[in-house]
């Protein structure tokens, strides 16, 4: 078997994760998985949502959104057909979840973060080069909280990171394009931490089920891709050394 | 430890699915796991969404709603609310991927299957309810279709079932109710066919990221529900001896 | 002229009116009047909407929602459609009406009650159904702030119940099912109470107009359906000595 | 007892219908009940809604609205909170309900008038107000249709007018204002035709439930208006020998 | 050239501003520029939007309608169809925009005026004629403050009127009709003071782009007709004199 | 008087049109003034709205939206709050008529292009860049579909661009950014063609009215700064020797 790309079975697209590249929000980042392009920003709000409101805990929550012109075809503008679709609404929670369970929601206070990612260009894969960028963003703008003395440390416990895998002509595969993941037998997003333990999965039979060997099949090439993903976002965030 | 009530860790809560409960609908079930009673009703349609137009290839999709007194406190109406919740539209979109992955949409012929899933009781783990309910209603509403002769055989490849597992006070357990769910370090849905396929899994973490061995306990729960499930279902569809 | 249903013009379909069908509500009844089903729930509320504040009076309003597959053929669900029919506001807002007219609201205090109710099956009638059962459930809601002591008795004034007649096939006849309701020359409901008061009564001609003499028959009828549907709820809520 | 206007029990406002009020539009009627001001007006599209397509029937539809500071404090605009009210949906659907009613449909042809009720001013009574003059457009719009030679005759079976009666301080009363009913113990509004048939009633007790005695004297002050009404209508229409 | 209604390029349509039309309203005024007719009202509310709150100062805000059967052929009601197009809120937007440029916020106090435009028949230059009418409407609602004594004296620095000229058959004319908008080459509104300052210009090439000479012609005779229309507002609120 | 930029009065920003930006579409251009920073891409569909169906023309619409971070403190997303703004729609709908002035819309043929302009990063003018950098995306794409000898020649009858100016500090000046526009007395949009022909000028009073000198000022400015943005968008679509 071969993939459309070349590329071998257990390889990443070439990733690049680009700090500080919004020039307003507290944290940023592009977040390039080949020709998938996020920008992730995080802006950081003094208030929570009404649950709460006098915890002394913090929140973090996530919006998704594709340029209309990121897709090969012309994808309608949600905000002109006045409502997010379910697919959106799905991938924001998502995102959402993902950074809450790294984060120590106590230790932030009361204020509230809020993630954007704006998908520019779109070839698979925009939900997990979306949480990889957006714990670069979050870092970036704990730390300017931790630099203005808002809080004393960074309230994170770990790094998150995710990828998707898939089966191919038969065949699991990491990081899918979209000619990969349009023809997929199975695809599985794989949200984990730096210290491998798991955050998320979701794993979808797009055709037919699939053997639960085949399951761990894809979880191990996830492992392999999130250890390289998270050795970029520590770059990212001036921590290369760890 | 203990669960509150009393089950064994690899305890089903008592659960009925009744068919036919529905009078007019071409398909139903009432499924009762415990205390979270969801009806479940299939509808025949002969067209299909414009996509398959002049495909020959049918259609199965899905839509979920909660009674506004389904739930300790009163829910408010997504109708009144004027649109439907994130989380709806995630549950709604995995009950109608989860039946057509195990059904052969091209022998079903141009017609589509609207799946109901209207949960009258909510005592946790509703939308696995609701996919081992909808397949019996889906069965049934085939089953009449091949009775009208409209098609020659049922198209269907497998049973589908589903159940969710979960971390509680640092255990894993099979089938969570309310305070179980309410509580979980950790929980997973698995959709499972009864051959022991992998047709859709998501786990999430709920306060903190979680080992792959703690993974590996859950999904192997989550077989030992699923075969009794579908024992169940064989049962509700009047195939008792398979 | 014989009725679809074979019933007597005079006669109700078999009514049932189960107390306490919903476990979580503060009250609840399950109505049906022959196949047509409705859950009927009372929800307490600590608070009031904005007009009522610092008024010291208390409110009741209703929502009304049909499940999907209730009807013959599948109607669409209002919470996809985005918004609630102008059908379904008019019997929410009668509902509401009705409920308001023999309860005596300062009584009742700064709280609100809200009630749902919810056709599980339909064939006729299900505005008149719910009203009657509503009473039930708005009955128990009642009488459990009383047992909490929260206020010193029942704040009714008298009992409320409804039912539909019309005129088929030239001939006024009392609780129109399905088959009768959609081939009525016209259709009348009355909300009155048990002591024969009136408090709502909404006739309509659907083909042509009709003579005053035939809307005074309609409302004989009814007065004879109400005060059996007001035995049955004396009797569901436990005051069958009445 | 007196009214506030120091009218007697059993006068109407004055009432004028002026007829071609609207330039544009197929037929149109200004009615003014005191200082409640109704634009009506018909227009006539040439095609039908889709459940008729085919069938050689027409329809008849209605929309009402209010100008924002038509009422004694502003009320905020529909179209900028996104919806029609509840109360809105009543109106219109009664006002095209009791037009419907009678026009024979059959010999309209295919194609629909659409009715608009714009209340310019309101000071109670706007539906009935609504209906009164919509029966003068919908009779100018019909004519226009029989002068241009596309139906042989008018399709109207009768006349049909409205008007609104209460129980205002325990006494009976015809066509409330606006202070008369917001301190109304009961309302009804009645629709009938010229010849003294009912088309609809409806009858809401505001405070109290009412007795059947009181409705009939409601009813009897009705007729008294309508026949009034009817005058008025033959007169705007060019029909005042009738 | 001529024009079709066979006026002068020069000459404005007849116009009429007849204040206090509307019973209720704080201020209003009916604009009649020929055939287009506006009923434009002013609400006084003692209360502004959340980011003037404790500032002081006041705020001026406008929404703008059209009947639906104000136009040669019915329009769709903005209200039925759940939004206000992008037409209706850019002329709203100016409205208010146009009316604050004139009136000292600060000296309103911290109260609101919302301009309410209705359009009851329509020929062309809706939105000027709006803007004229709902001048004198605001001056008749602050000169109610000043007599109730809420404010010492009328906050309005200037007076402002609009009108619409537009290029016709090569010709620069003013004060376009429907006939003329809808054949105009190019259309400009202008916005001005009485004493001939710039409040807002729109000037927009409808086929094709236009020169700055023939710009220079529109805005000659837009101030011509302004001078005339600043004219009739001072009568229209009894300050002939000035 | 000193620009916060300290650029002189009748200086552009520092400008760059880079074409080809977007991947997929037919047609884009990223255009930066300053800080300010849209994506435009220009995509062809083989179908046009209704009103356009078998008459042999084209059409060219726009969407416009702005990322929410994009601007100094987050914006709320549009797609979340389920609808367009008034600016937002009054943005587009500026551009569609820009682009369309200039392009023969017959010569285009029964074929539709749909330009979208997302807003990266926002310090002012976001409408003009949008303008300035969609006319490139729509050369771009129709050059395309005369290569692909879908038609003959490039439909476009000229250049179109835009600028914005103001009046800061009493001094008119040209291309405002974000410091300027929000402290500016007066501002103005205007979109002229290479070769000096309005087509559309948008100038508003921000705070107080202001004279025709001024504004004749402004124009003089723009005129100016939208030869040397001509000569940009040539030299962006590989004309530059025009």
């Amino acid at each position: 078997m071969s993939r459309p790309s070349g590329r071998p079975v257990d390889q990443l697209r070439p990733v690049t994760l680009t700090p500080g590249f919004a020039k307003y929000a507290e944290g940023s980042c592009l977040a390039k998985f080949g020709e998938t392009h996020v920008l992730c920003t995080a802006s950081v709000e003094e208030k929570v949502p009404p649950f709460l409101r006098n915890t002394g805990a913090g929140w973090i929550t996530a919006e998704y959104g594709m340029l209309p012109r990121s897709t090969h075809t012309r994808t309608e503008r949600e905000a002109a057909r006045g409502k997010q679709s379910g697919r959106t609404q799905e991938i924001q929670r998502l995102i959402g979840r993902s950074l809450r369970a790294i984060c120590d929601l106590k230790a932030l206070g009361e204020r509230q973060i809020k993630i954007d990612c704006d998908v520019l260009q779109a070839d698979g894969g925009t939900r997990t080069a979306s949480i990889t960028g957006s714990y670069v963003a979050l870092h970036l703008a704990l730390r300017g909280l931790v630099d203005q003395k808002l809080i004393p440390v960074l309230p994170l416990r770990d790094q998150v990171a995710a990828v998707s895998c898939g089966i191919y002509n038969g065949v699991p595969v990491l990081d899918l394009d979209y000619p990969e993941d349009s023809a997929a037998e199975a695809d599985a997003n794989f949200v984990l931490t730096a210290t491998g333990r798991i955050v998320e999965i979701q794993a979808t039979a797009e055709e037919a089920p699939f053997a639960e060997e085949q399951f761990a099949e894809l979880l191990k090439l996830a492992r392999k891709g999130i250890a390289e993903l998270a050795r970029l976002q520590r770059a990212a965030v001036g921590l290369g050394g760890l």
